[in-house]
């Protein structure tokens, strides 16, 4: 038998694009996955001998390397029962065989009702990555498949077959047999294997994969090759050093401004107002004095061992003085400028040399076309958007966007009422990159959640590696922004097709444990509400509401749309909620809380209602529905604050329904001392549905 | 060749809850649906003559009345090629058909690599709905089908055979033909009209309907029957009389209070806050005066020819006021206690009672159970909950729910700064239900938009019959609280299994035009837009925004998941947007406004960009996402209230980001002047989003 080595070695010399069918399965055997008993002919004797060596009735193919779609090109005859049959066919099909250089194959007739498809494509950045899904017809029309990088663990395997839409297809339906899931599993993880073994495989397809009573066998294969690219290799570490720029002892401005509303001049407004207590140096070649700090010429002149410089300088300039820096000892920079690579080609030119300038010098750079970082703890900020102090918070923030250090910051600072740990605005990421603050992001202990927004990955393997480890005890939530559906249409394999980078970047998020969203709003929205309350144990909500409507449809959402349970609470609640309303209303979860507002006040109902669902075991979250209008009472808040602090295990989340200034004056109240409020009804529960999906992930 | 009438006569007659597969297809072939080659036999001198006749491959099968599940009951074998196969075949099957007290079937092999689904089944409220979807193994595993109900028209087949997932598969992929729709629409119409013409035909189940080539054949079929059932047919129309309620002339209250915050007083206090202009007259035995209004001791002393009266006494005692009021002439009474059946036994029985009283008497009544009505251009509301003056507007409410009368309109009056013209809470609906009041909202010049929340139709049918014509000229929108996936888990067939509550009227309300939604704030939200805005013209939007994060996420969102479109601007609105931005920007849609607001000024570049996409002919509808701060300025708002105003044809709406004061300021300063505006970014496009579905239905 030819060693998988010497089959790819062979075809590439001979300029083959794809393997044989036979070649193919070849491959596939040697990895163990089941593969049709067929034998390669080059006569009608021969042909009849094999057909009679399997049994009828067989299938004769065109095997070749350049016959593909061989259902489309009638490369194929199924169903030959008999020796007469096979004649016929091999006389059609042994002359198409010869035009393409190949051989018929004479192949078991497989019966079954289950088509799948398995398949491998290497992702430019990703690597090797896995797909299964409907097969047959059905993988172009319902493209109703999952994948995952390479290597593939248990657990990805399962998720895999249960995210399919069809994934009942695995069961026993229809006096079918369960798939068998261990020999499932070894093709899916064999493939992935093959992929890491042998770069100059870009593509597999086994379409269809049939399920014969409860065991998948790959009926037809497909191999696409290619030269083996060199491609980089992604550095295995950070470089580490980003606590200078969290943590900088010492800060420099270069291109300071003692001119009001100028990024130079409001940088240090900024700085001074988060009262950051390290040394601050200015550089401006004016000299003088701003704000009260001495002005430096030049740099050279600045003093050794300064641990951050924020470069506001035009682009043009923005090279030199990294070097300028770096010779002074300067061990980071945050080079704010823009007019690089996101405008024009004299930009990309500069952007090139300013490469040089980190790589010659190793100084660490965010940037450039950064809106620059955040650290409350530190008290430190680089942007030079006008923001005053920053509220500290847990939360932290990687942007591919200045949004978070401007408008968005702004937004959640004065509507949002949360603070932030650490921000950091990626602009051009021609040094940091998301992996690496992410990583750095994991081991803080400032940081409880993490919040990313990208349009690219500069590493997606390592960052998924990282990521991969810190969603074990944070969670990581990420808006990637630019999805499209391109995906490969002259792909010469179906997994390629079905690759859109969509469709990888979301089973390869699901792998590294990182929960996706898709609303710019749900950045803030649930990180308020992390930020405030602990992560829920699990996905089973209660919630109270004025209003039977109210009730019914949340509950038909929580069900239906965010993956949430509205179980039953316990007994003992169940009586207790009973006995706090009129005997009119029978009560359960949800909670229908008006009758005992209206029975016994608003306080008493809300308080003791919420008390419950609080104590209770059955439940990890609580959202309260809270009506506020003048007729029926506007209580005194503070037992809400009163109750989020007796649970502090439990995420206590408050909306409301009525009269708009009372919503307001309550968000007011409650929020600055920690109880989060929304002021539509669904926004809670969309915000739990997310933060459930995060604890799912921690306990994969 | 039995009639259909006498087949199922026949059957029934014989105690058969199904038919056998012969007799099914019997009556299907009667209607044109083609079905399989095939002859039942007696002995197997007959089976050879028939499988001779039709010629091998055949197919053997059990047929019988109860046979049914033959493929797991194992009745079934497949592919026999010659005499000798057939010969086992028929002498495995022969004793169980004699089991089954039916005969063997002869049939021909069908092969085609496409299955489908076609069914009907009787709905309790809806009659017969018929089925379509993905057949074979998949009819379980996906579930993946669309109902629509009896009758069927071309454009409720071409909807049905799109919204499935897996429409593709009725496309020419993967070599095959496109499948014959002429015959596929053919087959799904007769089924509905078997359905309408045979009431003792409960379920037809064809699984599979192969496409042999381009061509569908019901391969299997199955007719499940009943003892027609007596049902209630529903009224055919109105009983007329609304306008009593809408524009009553004069009103009584029967049970009119001097207590301040008791329902008999608050309801006098909003009558008159409301200004209403006909003549009140109040009722109670205590007599005197209340509010400067003289009170009648009983019904009995009212004046003649009372148009309304607002019944606000306990349960028990309403059914004798009603008779009362009925026997004084008044036409319609509004019936506002609650304690029917929505509480106990006790109240059952009085609801019974009540409804008595109303048939007896003939007079149109509300409720019970009611929140009230409203009626802004008649200046006249119903409710007893405290609400001051009712803003007059052009939407209209029918709320299975108090909410519309209580918090929801607080809410809608202080939050979202949008009028009513008609509110109706339809309480236990004992006489007045939706579908009349639907069809005096569609011929209501006053009413522009329709929104709807109910839990159930009292009548389904005539619902949507109303529905589908005012759904033409007006938007209506509903919400349906507590869908459940329940289904019939015992049925027999896999058409009435699949035939959920939720996936019925999902269908039915997309065949008469309704736009469903799901979250509760829309029918606010969507109520907003409409109330001061054109519906779009359709889906194509533009929107400008500060940020591009927030351009790509948005977009992003209105392709995958809103179904909007963001389409190229005409050429010379593309030209006009890049003169007023800087070069280094490449102006398109959607619009990226911030670097034209640097240059210029906010209101300039807010200003000049939006009325540029608002004069575009390529644009329905515009989104503003407004950056406002104290840095970046917050120009006067005038400009917006003016765009609007000169481009009244194209809905704009305004959102936001920066600080939060100058959002609520914004807000209050442009609803009044009838531009919309949304806290969170998202929202104006998932009303576009629900507001273009309307469109849509208006032109179906």
């Amino acid at each position: 038998m030819k060693s998988v080595q010497s089959i790819i070695e062979t075809a590439l010399a001979a300029g083959q694009r794809t393997l044989s069918e036979y070649d193919s399965k070849l491959i596939l055997a040697d990895y163990g996955i089941p593969t049709t008993q067929e034998s390669l002919v080059g006569d009608l004797v021969g042909a009849e001998a094999a057909a009679k060596w399997i049994g009828y009735p067989v299938v004769l193919k065109v095997c070749a390397g350049e016959a593909v779609h061989k259902t489309e090109q009638e490369l194929i005859e199924l169903g030959i029962m008999d020796a007469a049959e096979l004649k016929r066919a091999f006389e059609r099909l042994s002359p198409k065989a010869h035009e393409f250089g190949g051989q018929v194959l004479v192949q078991e007739m497989v019966k079954g009702s289950r088509e799948l498809v398995i398949g491998l494509t290497r992702d430019i950045q990703l690597g090797p990555c896995v797909m299964f899904g409907l097969g047959g017809i059905f993988t172009e029309a319902l493209a109703d498949v999952s994948f995952r990088m390479a290597p593939l663990n248990d657990n990805d395997v399962r998720e895999m077959c249960g995210e399919i839409q069809g994934s009942k297809i695995l069961e026993g339906i229809r006096g079918l047999k369960p798939v068998n899931l261990d020999i499932l599993s070894h093709c899916l993880k064999s493939l992935g294997r093959i992929g890491l073994d042998y770069p100059a495989i870009r593509e597999i397809d086994i379409n269809p994969l049939i399920v014969r009573d409860d065991r998948p066998l790959a009926v037809d294969a497909l191999i696409v090759l290619e030269k083996p690219q060199h491609r980089q290799t992604e550095t295995a570490k950070s470089r580490g050093g980003l606590d200078k720029f969290f943590e900088p002892g010492s800060v420099a401005i270069i291109g300071a401004s003692s001119t009001p509303h100028k990024a130079g001049n409001d940088v240090i407004q900024n700085i001074l107002a988060n009262e950051y207590d390290g040394n601050l140096y200015l550089v401006n070649p004016k000299g003088g004095e701003i704000l009260g700090h001495k002005v430096y010429a030049s740099i050279n002149e600045l003093p050794d061992e300064i641990d951050l410089a924020i470069i506001i300088l035009p682009a043009a300039v923005t090279p030199q003085a990294i070097r300028d820096c770096a010779a002074r000892g300067v061990k980071a920079v945050v080079l704010s400028a823009g007019g690089f690579a996101e405008v024009d080609e004299r930009g990309e030119s500069l952007q090139q040399e300013t490469l040089r300038a980190i790589r010659d010098t190793g100084i660490r750079a965010i940037g450039p076309n950064t809106s620059g970082h955040t650290s409350s703890p530190h008290k430190f900020t680089s942007t030079f958007f006008p923001l005053g102090k920053i509220p500290r918070g847990n939360v932290s923030y990687i942007a591919q966007t200045g949004n978070f250090a401007t408008h968005t910051m702004r937004y959640i600072k004065t509507g949002e009422n949360f603070g932030v740990a650490r921000v950091l605005g990626m602009g051009n990421k021609l040094d940091v990159e998301e992996s690496e603050v992410l990583e750095y992001y994991a081991q803080d202990p400032e940081t409880k959640a993490i919040f990313i927004y990208l349009e690219s990955f500069k590493r997606p393997r390592r960052f998924l590696e990282v990521a991969c480890k810190v969603t074990r005890s944070k969670p990581v939530i990420l808006l990637k922004g630019g999805a499209t559906a391109a995906g490969a249409d002259a792909a010469v394999a179906h997994t390629a097709a079905l690759a859109s980078d969509d469709r990888i970047i979301d089973g390869v998020l699901k792998q590294a444990g990182v929960v996706r969203v898709y609303n710019y709003s749900h950045l803030f929205l649930a990180a308020k509400a992390i930020s405030a309350m602990p992560l829920p144990k699990g996905n089973r909500v209660s919630f109270l509401a004025p209003s039977g409507a109210m009730l019914v449809c949340l509950t038909d959402l929580c069900r239906k749309q965010w993956g949430l349970s509205v179980p039953d609470v316990e007994e003992k609640t169940r009586r207790y909620l009973q006995d706090i309303s009129p005997p009119f209303i029978r009560m359960r979860n949800p909670v229908d809380i008006w009758p005992a507002a209206t029975v016994k006040g608003v306080e008493f109902g809300y308080r003791k209602g919420t008390e419950a669902v609080l104590r209770d075991h059955n439940i990890d979250a609580v959202v309260m529905i809270l009506m506020i209008t003048d007729e029926t009472g506007v209580p005194p808040l503070d037992f809400i604050v009163e109750l989020a602090r007796r649970y502090p295990q439990k995420p206590l989340y408050v909306t409301f329904t009525g009269q708009k200034k009372h919503m307001d004056a309550a968000k007011a109240f409650l929020e600055p001392q920690g109880v989060p409020t929304f002021p539509l009804i669904e926004e809670p529960f969309e915000v739990l549905s997310i933060l459930a999906r995060c604890r799912q992930a921690m306990e994969r």
